[in-house]
């Protein structure tokens, strides 16, 4: 059972402001926590989990190194960031933001200009992850990517999607010969062009699209065309991008 | 400002059996109350907003026939179905779920086989939206079509596109010549067909994929095709509709 120090402790996790504060993050479920200890990329500070989960996995996978500490299904139900909680928790320190800076020889990129739903950010990371995009930069206007929601609907690409925060001018100084693609309405159907130069896919706010300074620095401007008799203003950010990068890489 | 009553009446339509007692829905938001209002396929039963809503929108655009209650800001917080409520609150009746026989002289259709995630569901048609597909079946195992989340990220779809709760059964039954396509991991490239006659295209649930009695019923099997050095198990079921229109309508 956890202590009620414990308990408020994990709880302050669920605000940015303490994750920030104590530099890490949580995550919850018996798949991605599995994910977690196969992986080398985060370096685990605690996992709670019920005695259940501990004799199914715990010895299993991993030596003593790692902090256990039991908890009941009540203790869960307290901590938990979801409707309703898994057997386990995990305390994880943030990973590093760190990118090589020939990354554009052979791969696409994106940048994220102000992604504010956790949902759509986290399946930007999963649909970069099916593609192998390794590096999404992102504005500071994004969620924030310990946000549970955002862990939880990237199934797991958060361990192998690196995630930059980084402003535009810098990404876009730092690589003045790389193309920068953007959905604009009146763009070049993505299905008319033939061969896309590696470089920076830039995905627009949910409901701004791409902001005005980011627009004019565009080399690419490219759309996805619209169905016969379709009636919807726009797409999903997350499907959209889904959609571009399924054509351009 | 309303009476008790009313917003425990208000508050129980955040339940599907209190929506299916009363045959209605509720949705929030000055965007999509208008686009209603400009619509000729809900029929309102009433329409609750601040007095400022009213003024600014309530004479303008239609006549007398419409309920309006006027209600203050804490009534709207507590009938609200999201974290902050909107000025306008309506109450509709829902829609008829009727098709017409030749669907797919013109059209694709969609069968939503079990998608229980409001957010992906609503996404789903305005994905149907855009592409002008007119008709989505889905089977009894999906979210509420009238659940607030499902409207709310349908960003007005619902409005256009039918959906139809149909057993997969009929759907099959009544069109033995219609082509049913689904995706699967070791279906044939998207990408690498050249034409796509108009049918079916079975979406599968978002954990399950589609289910296996459904599976056998396919006459296409298609496949999206990954990245190099892609680690994600799959892609989220709206992004993965989005990627399949795309290409193939």
């Amino acid at each position: 059972m956890l202590s009620k120090n414990r308990i408020k402790y994990l709880r302050s996790l669920k605000l940015k402001k303490f994750r920030q504060k104590y530099n890490n993050f949580t995550v919850e479920g018996e798949k991605i926590v599995s994910e977690i200890l196969q992986s080398s990329n985060v370096e685990i500070e605690t996992i709670i989990a019920t005695s259940t989960w501990k004799t199914q996995y715990f010895n299993q996978t991993f030596g003593k190194s790692i902090l256990y500490e039991e908890a009941v299904e009540n203790d869960l139900k307290k901590i938990t960031n979801f409707s309703s909680p898994s057997s386990v928790f995990l305390v994880g320190k943030k990973m590093s933001a760190d990118w090589e800076d020939d990354i554009f020889k052979s791969n696409f990129s994106l940048y994220l200009d102000g992604i504010q739903d956790p949902g759509n950010f986290g399946t930007i990371l999963r649909i970069a992850d099916w593609y192998g995009i390794p590096y999404v930069f992102c504005s500071g206007k994004c969620a924030d990517l310990y946000n549970p929601k955002v862990i939880q609907s990237s199934m797991g690409a958060f361990l192998r999607v690196k995630v930059i925060p980084l402003d535009f001018e810098i990404l876009a100084t730092r690589y003045p010969n790389v193309p920068f693609y953007g959905t604009v309405l009146d763009g070049k159907n993505i299905f008319k062009i033939n061969e896309y130069e590696k470089g920076v896919i830039v995905i627009g706010n949910e409901g701004k699209g791409i902001s005005s300074t980011i627009l004019e620095q565009l080399t690419h401007r490219i759309f996805i065309p619209k169905g016969k008799n379709g009636g919807a203003e726009s797409l999903n950010a997350a499907v959209a991008t889904g959609i571009v990068c399924s054509v351009m890489l």
